[in-house]
């Protein structure tokens, strides 16, 4: 049985903020254990760990007002999405596709203006969400004694499927991926290409546990333990396909 | 709280077999509910439905045989995937990205060979898995009076990501897509452009709850329950990215 289960009471992040106490006092009657997984949206984290930009303070490149222009968007938005980008892979219909300088492909390269207190800021993603993984981990572990896996989240498009779906930008703690490969079915068939990537499927299931609104970025999973590791493991940079084996960029 | 349960006991489906019979046997003691979601790997959904083929019968085409030498695959197998494509997007490295008939973009046009008793058989998707989703929801209902949303499922690769994810290849009773555009954040601001993939969400969270082999194809979910909806809804054709906002084709 898997369960997942939304926080509630977790105050308005700024950046500084200690997040593993914040989430420790949110947990309340909860007793927290090295099994379960936290997973939480990475604006609080972003926040926590001031990743906000001010566009008030942006001098938008030419090559940024050509393409807002071209977008119908901020020009001062699309430089700080140049900035947060490695590479465009396509922009059209108002849509700015990007590889993250972490190798995300994703909308806008992560930079969000909803969810941000202040008229003209909008958040970026963590500079390295696997790394804000470990720290919360160690974190937990100081203040409770049990180390839970951590998975930080984004919300992705999917270049064929309407509709955004939660996935894992890091974590720790967690074996991102459950290698089928070479194991065998229920009828003894040898599986060929069957890799599960539990780190997303962890960020899906937790979005579907949060409040109507949306106003609970941490989502505590139990019923996972099998995926939940001692070593913080390889992080989500392990979900990121190598660009020799993309066929879509 | 949303909690998602595998049921166990279900047997080694057949052609013709009653599906949701089947079901409501592996419930047990579990009452189900109208507010339920069933989840189910597409194998089952397949296999009652006979969409299997023996590869023996197989006559592959001269452009199946020359796909298959270029991609080392069975060519016989290489037919069937291209009899359940309406458009192949890439053939490259061993890996065969299509469009199905229904829509859907994935590796071999959703032709499996693993989980099928027999050496050369080989598992179609559905015709119509949302119809699929409709018929069982129906039957069920016959049976113990209670409408649950269903969702069919099948495991996709990603373009960027590596590992599969299961999605929704079908749905009845269920709002797949949760719009949030217009609506307004935390702090007031409109979102604008927030659309949740919720079956794809659900189908992903059941697959974290099946037992480690894998063997479970079928998981009841609870606590989604605003999600469910009386009517059948636009199913998971809903979730396909119309041709002329696909950037990737």
């Amino acid at each position: 049985m898997l369960s997942a289960q939304a926080l509630d009471g977790l105050p308005e992040v700024a950046p500084g903020d200690d997040l593993g106490a914040l989430i420790v006092a949110s947990l309340r009657r909860i007793r927290l254990q090295s099994s379960h997984v936290v997973v939480i949206a990475h604006k609080v984290v972003s926040k926590a760990e001031g990743r906000i930009r001010d566009l008030a303070a942006i001098r938008p490149s030419t090559r940024a007002t050509e393409l807002a222009a071209r977008l119908g968007k901020d020009p001062r938005l699309v430089e700080v999405i140049l900035s947060e980008s490695s590479e465009v892979l396509r922009a059209a219909r108002g849509v700015l596709i990007c590889v993250t300088h972490h190798g995300f492909v994703c909308a806008n390269a992560g930079v969000d203006g909803s969810n941000v207190p202040g008229a003209d800021r909008v958040l970026l993603l963590p500079e390295d969400p696997d790394r804000s993984a470990r720290s919360l981990r160690q974190r937990l572990r100081e203040l409770t004694g049990a180390a839970p896996a951590i998975v930080v989240t984004d919300s992705f498009g999917r270049a064929w499927r309407n509709g955004q779906c939660d996935v894992a930008i890091g974590c720790a703690g967690l074996q991102p991926l459950d290698d089928w490969r070479g194991r065998t079915d229920a009828n003894g068939r040898v599986l060929k290409a069957t890799v599960l990537a539990v780190a997303d499927e962890l960020a899906a299931a937790a979005d579907l546990a949060r409040a109507k609104d949306r106003s609970q970025p941490v989502v505590l999973i139990s019923g996972a333990e099998r995926f939940v590791s001692g070593e913080d493991g390889p992080g989500a940079r392990a979900l990121l396909r190598p660009e020799r084996d993309d066929l879509f960029r």
